[in-house]
């Protein structure tokens, strides 16, 4: 099993690769992509989706974890992540991964037990976990990284 | 020149391709695409996106065509458009396509001379102009040919 984890965005996609190692979750590689700003949507989107088509090659991912997508703040911004998220499930499928989705509670639960965790409580969480996470990285990137371990945890437990 | 134009949406996708042919526009094709509902939206997308690489490869198109996003009625559909949409721009400028985006107003401007028309004066108007436009069609499929009137429209003139 390896998950390939996305954080959707066009300033910022965060993404990681995990596996689940000999007893505990590896992290394999994370990142934060970013598009060019002041460009058209649809050339960031291109940007965006060809840098992950080929992360889906190199890592060869079974799943596809994603956060479910959430209304409660600017729709504007709402709409631009769900574009994103939509190309990012078109590729995921299209590179035959299985996609889970979790909702952003499911997510701070899996990773510190408690469903309504700050940020940094999540950020240490997250290092704690996977002491192979950078140290400094966007959170955009530790985002993707939980989401990633929210997946193994779920899916190594039958759900 | 060659126009795909899209209407996205995951119940009903309205597909058209036209052409500026001898004297005026021609309409090569139209259809409405759908998907299974009740089933996971990444499979919908998927079943979507699979249709409208096929016809991104029959007709080699040189623009895609499509309407921005309008954010004023139903959040949860305004988010479900967008995710399509987001595909819809990927697969778009992943085949070479030009992406032109008008909004609502400017199709139909460029169909019936008015920016407030009804839905059945843009359809007797799209039949007007394309006398071979399917009599009975969903709305989503008008839309689409629309939408392609558009851009033929803009684009010939340099716009």
């Amino acid at each position: 099993m390896r998950v390939l984890a996305i954080d959707p965005g066009f300033d910022r996609l965060g993404v990681a690769v995990l596996e689940r190692g000999e007893g505990r979750e590896r992290l394999m590689y994370s990142a934060c992509l970013g598009s060019q700003r002041g460009t058209p949507l649809p050339e960031r989107l291109h940007e965006l989706g060809v840098a992950l088509a080929a992360l889906f090659k190199t890592h060869q991912p079974t799943h596809l974890a994603i956060e479910t997508l959430f209304f409660n703040k600017n729709v504007k911004t709402a709409i631009d992540v769900a574009q994103a998220r939509g190309m990012v499930l078109y590729l995921a499928r299209a590179a035959g991964a299985i996609v889970c989705e979790y909702s952003p509670q499911a997510v701070k639960i899996a990773v510190t037990g408690y469903g309504k965790s700050d940020k940094a409580s999540m950020t240490a969480m997250v290092r704690r976990l996977l002491p192979e996470a950078p140290t400094l990285a966007q959170d955009d990137e530790y985002d993707a990284i939980a989401v990633g371990i929210t997946c193994l945890a779920h899916v190594g437990r039958g759900r």
